[in-house]
């Protein structure tokens, strides 16, 4: 065997045991007994180290300066494990497990601060994750990685090739425009609101239907429940889930409907790719606009809503919402609020940058911790009109940082920016595709994403993919022209 | 650290990851898609190679002779490990990924032929598999286990001292008593058949119900549909899983309670036993003999099945069988049969004395492979009196030989031995074991078994805990004046 074979085979098993450890995940959120936690903390620590242990074997770095790529597929592969490989490498296995530790404790600390309102409760352990997430970052800016930037070389773990730099100044260019769209339509009457009563049963059903309409495969899949919706595997092996609430049925399927986004981006990469670094979504920014546009800009356009509301009128009866413009008019509703995850495609971009500014000051060591609650307040004041008035509606609302996520907020902007430009482009594309939205037949446009973007897994990086798609650099002017377009027209403005 | 805590906190580990593997087995008989197939073997065989090459990890052997016991437990688990160190090293790590090749092919053709009723498609793997298993066994007889004999150092794996000697002996010593039971209760009139039809919700309550009336402990486990129901995990994860047939509801009530006695044992284990060497049943004899005594001692006696009359009157109506009498006669009908998994209490020994004798002779090649079915239908005519017609009534109807567990059967029998030496004691223990019973309070036995059997989890060697705990050697004497006293009364004899 060449070097190439032997690291090849080698990254075969840990891509296995990688799934196995996802496998293990959605367990604990679907079946697991109650009383099996401990125990299952316990197995996670053991595959997790097995897994750290091969990801940073010195036989890694022996393989890869002997190994020739036999093509540019060989290439990109060798390219992946290097990266994974340096990344591992630059931060110390003492660091490493001390954040373990640190964030596996954060988490249950910040559920109970959040359901205390208490701050003060998550701020002693919030400060040391930070502080040793810092120390991550420098760790990693000193190996080169985010050309010597702390919140870069962070960023680069979720979106390769992702400057703060870049993003700052296009969050800034979007900002202003959606702001003044937010104001606009907060001044016009607000839209219809559901009455009724939706079974979970009746709910479940429709939520199958929705992910078969956008081409989910259940031959490899499958849908249960979780108190956070989440999809979970790669390959042939790609399960979703989702949360049902008895008197808001939208919550179910926009959920489903956005798991299915990230599903069928794995379901669709190329079998050769599977167990391979090329065999998984290449960035949680082109994840999220898989999930995004599937959600977005497909599941909430008029003419898909047009016949889900005629499905939900077979399925529930009369649900006080009798027409399909004011139908459309309540799945897009703008109100105001405070909960990112639970808001709608004009605000959700403002959520991500106030966060975005908050974690870069974080990191940069130019906000203390300590006042972390104020600075939430504060922005969110200034960009919302809104004062927060408990700590779970603000600072305490998103579990991230608890777990050591710095760098990952942005990508769901990004997300949402990259599902614009592909959606221009799937639109010059497909002429017919309104009429097949209007006959449920998404799974029309996951056959071009699949063909255009999923099938490749990792193989080309972020941005790249994106312009090979679209023909033009991704930026954010495609995404702010449907906003206003569409928000325009249903908000009369 | 002293060399003893390094071992310990490696086993630990190593623990941990199998039971991991466990895991996936589950998730692969009740929730994974159909498509996944593929790539979950290839997921499995990462994990097994990853515990096989920590089981034979030369420092366990350095470890193992430096370590000292601190006490009775830690020598018992510095037993333990020595023992599976010294097996899995004895077997050439090339025989063993071969066995491992051969295994799993030969499955999937013994599936065939058993569809197809092809002996000969399935005749060449089996010789095969047969040839490997020979020299594993012959490996481990080397190496000084099994007192040098092939057979019983492939026996020692499931049953740690069980010799083929003593069991051969015990085994002549049932077989006439046992031919003489079944043929006077075959001259007597046949009992009632079950009519009707039993909703499959239905029976998954009652399967419930049955669980929770022997003790299971729901915050620990969960009930899943599998083809072949089966019992998975040690600690506080241990799952069962059963199946339904619409028109017998016995099939899925017993092989419930069955599996619920499994589960029982690995619940009621201690818990600072969790993650060690000690944390799992002791041996596949102590196993089976919790869940016969649970399936056919306890949940076939007449008090139970009276309580469990009434449940099923209630739950199903009218189902043909009116009295409870005639019903505990229906629960324990004896039929004649070719199957194995299908027999009755009487008859399910005789089946596995003839594939013991079968299964002896083949690994001592005084049997060729090719004459296998022709020996396998002589036998059974001279047992059980019957002519075996087709292979899937006769030498194909188990899946034990093809998948390698040559001294694997003999467990079962030992099980129902062991159940038979338990009954006695925990009648000579709890007198008013019927009157709890009658009432569907199963686990005032599950208690006793706990606190006498299953809390002590891989602590004792098998006879030497049958031993202490029922005050006598194990023999077949219980067993069989149970099953003549019990089958008389039922029968008239």
């Amino acid at each position: 065997m060449t070097a190439f074979d032997e690291l090849m085979a080698y990254q075969r098993q840990t891509e296995a045991l990688a799934q196995i450890a996802g496998r293990l995940g959605w367990d604990q959120e679907t079946v697991m007994p109650r009383g099996a936690a401990e125990q299952r903390a316990e197995e996670l620590a053991a595959i997790e180290s097995v897994l750290h242990a091969r990801r940073t074997d010195p036989r890694i770095a022996e393989w890869l300066s002997h190994a020739e790529a036999p093509d540019e597929i060989g290439a990109r592969a060798l390219e992946l494990i290097a990266r994974s490989y340096h990344r591992n490498a630059a931060v110390p296995a003492e660091l490493a497990a001390e954040i373990a530790r640190a964030t596996s404790r954060a988490q249950g600390i910040w559920a109970e601060a959040r359901a205390t309102e208490d701050v003060g409760h998550f701020l002693p352990i919030l400060t040391r994750v930070i502080d040793l997430i810092r120390q991550k970052g420098q760790a990693l800016a000193q190996a080169g990685f985010g050309a010597g930037d702390p919140y870069d070389a962070l960023l680069d773990d979720y979106e390769p090739e992702a400057t703060a730099a870049t993003i700052g100044a296009m969050f800034d260019r979007m900002r202003p425009r959606l702001v003044a769209l937010r104001e606009r339509i907060l001044s016009r009457p607000a839209p219809d609101v559901l009455t009724g009563h939706f079974p979970r049963e009746t709910q479940l059903r429709m939520a199958r239907t929705l992910a078969g309409a956008f081409g989910y495969d259940w031959d490899r899949g499958r849908l249960d429940l979780a108190v956070h919706p989440f999809s979970s595997g790669s390959g042939n092996d790609v399960r979703i889930t989702t949360r049902v609430d008895e008197s808001d049925p939208f919550n179910c399927f926009y959920s489903t409907i956005h798991e299915v986004g990230h599903a069928a981006y794995e379901q669709a990469i190329r079998q050769d790719f599977l167990l391979t670094p090329l065999g998984a979504g290449v960035s949680m920014g082109v994840h999220e606009s898989q999930s995004r546009i599937y959600e977005n800009q497909l599941a909430r356009s008029a003419p898909f809503t047009g016949w889900l509301h005629g499905q939900m009128r077979a399925a529930f009866g009369d649900f006080g919402v009798d027409n399909a413009d004011r139908f459309h008019a309540v799945v897009n509703a703008v109100r105001p609020g405070f909960i990112r995850t639970e808001s709608d495609e004009v605000q959700y971009n403002l959520h991500i940058m106030m966060r975005f500014d908050l974690e870069r000051d974080l990191i940069a060591g130019r906000l203390d911790p300590a006042d972390l609650e104020e600075a939430w307040n504060a922005r969110f004041l200034a960009d919302f009109g809104q004062a927060v008035e408990k700590p779970s509606d603000g600072v305490l609302q998103d579990v991230h940082w608890s777990v050591g996520l710095f760098g990952y907020f942005p990508t769901y902007a990004l997300g949402n920016v990259y599902a614009g430009c592909l959606h221009r482009a799937l639109r010059a594309d497909i002429p017919e595709l309104d009429a097949a939205l209007g006959r449920g037949e998404a799974h029309v446009a996951t056959a071009w994403l699949a063909e255009k973007v999923q099938r490749h897994g990792g193989l080309y990086p972020p941005a790249r993919l994106i312009r090979q798609v679209c023909g033009f650099d991704p930026d954010e002017s495609p995404l702010l022209d449907y906003l206003e377009d569409k928000f325009g027209a249903l908000y009369d403005l």
